[in-house]
């Protein structure tokens, strides 16, 4: 069975990508979960994740002998896999789209990232206020990520990016649960774009789990001293 | 035909990736150049950009009346459409591997990429000397690069990382050029490869525009005032 190695999941962005695809498509697979300790060479979870991932970062996916790290690799092996989910959009050209708009989400909105980080299960509504008003980069990043869905949803007429869910509604889950932690403003069809995905019950599952952790990671919390 | 827009040849490293990739591969295309003038919102580039990339930034592929961006949505996006290019490795594990090390690039390397910025046509042994005496981050990320391409050349017998030409190594090409440019020590094999990758046809072609370049992008040259 597929193995997939992840992170914290109030904390690891890039862990719930993957696993929400695989769940939300219903594809089996076992989860390994490698907590976050520190990033230092000698920590349990670079020791750990450096066995399957020679970059020695999660997530990481392993089936049998071959280890596929980072999400965008294993989103599209495991489209590759399982043709019949249909994890990317059918037409060639929306495919393309639909890459396209992940890999910018994968390199890309580096001021959200930074400001923002993931914490499923804080609220942190006066950071994101205090956020909102002094980091431009942080409203040029939801400007745009507002532009680019509220053009898919309305190309595709909902209720997912690309109608049905595909890739890109996982890849964007981790920014639907930081506009609801950080209170971001954001338009209502947006919103009701990001309480759909919050909804999904692949989404719900990560959700939930994230919800049953116990740790409090500091280096993923600039904003709290303690839960 | 397809229009790749690109930046400045000697500088735009993620402009070089797919357009080595369409030119060793030989797959027509006309080149769009938009020289980096500013990022600003008002500027030549963006405002050029921005017609084609609602993310404005290069590289962005134009087919018709679709717009890729972003350089692995394009690769994907040239793979599927020229299958007899074989652009990536033909059997399943390798093509995840090599999905993966390009994912691995796309969004990492950072020490490396903002330290020693791609600047084809400059000798920068000096600052290099510098860099690798004073950044970890640079002798890190060099180190994980040396281990992955040295156990893929290894695996899979050269000349290139997957055996021929493929998405991997057109990815890794702006890597090859700044090894050079920079002076960064590694071992022979790792070297001799980055020649072999120097002296593609694809390659050399994008290194002569580089040459024919006269522009001095002020804020691509942390290490020079001047040609």
């Amino acid at each position: 069975m597929l193995k997939l190695y992840i992170g914290n999941k109030n904390y690891s962005s890039w862990s719930m990508r993957p696993w929400v695809l695989l769940k939300q498509a219903g594809i089996p697979f076992e989860e390994v979960m490698v907590r976050f300790d520190s990033f230092g060479g000698d920590s349990n979870f670079k020791q750990t994740v450096g066995t399957v991932n020679p970059a020695g970062r999660v997530p990481a996916l392993v089936d049998g002998d071959l280890s596929v790290w980072d999400s965008l690799a294993i989103a599209e092996y495991v489209a590759e896999q399982h043709p019949e989910k249909q994890l990317w959009p059918q037409a060639a050209k929306a495919r393309a789209r639909a890459r396209s708009v992940c890999a910018e989400m994968h390199a890309g909105f580096g001021a959200l990232r930074s400001h923002c980080p993931m914490n499923i299960e804080a609220s942190l509504t006066e950071a994101g206020a205090i956020v909102w008003r002094d980091q431009q980069g942080v409203r040029d990043d939801l400007q745009r990520i507002t532009e680019m869905w509220t053009a898919l949803l309305q190309e595709h007429r909902g209720p997912m990016l690309f109608g049905e869910f595909t890739v890109a509604d996982a890849y964007f889950a981790p920014v639907c649960m930081r506009i609801k932690s950080y209170g971001l403003p954001v338009p209502g069809p947006i919103a009701e774009y990001t309480q759909r995905v919050r909804e999904l019950p692949g989404v719900k599952a990560w959700i939930d789990g994230a919800l049953a952790e116990k740790d409090f990671v500091a280096f993923d919390e600039p904003y709290r001293t303690s839960r």
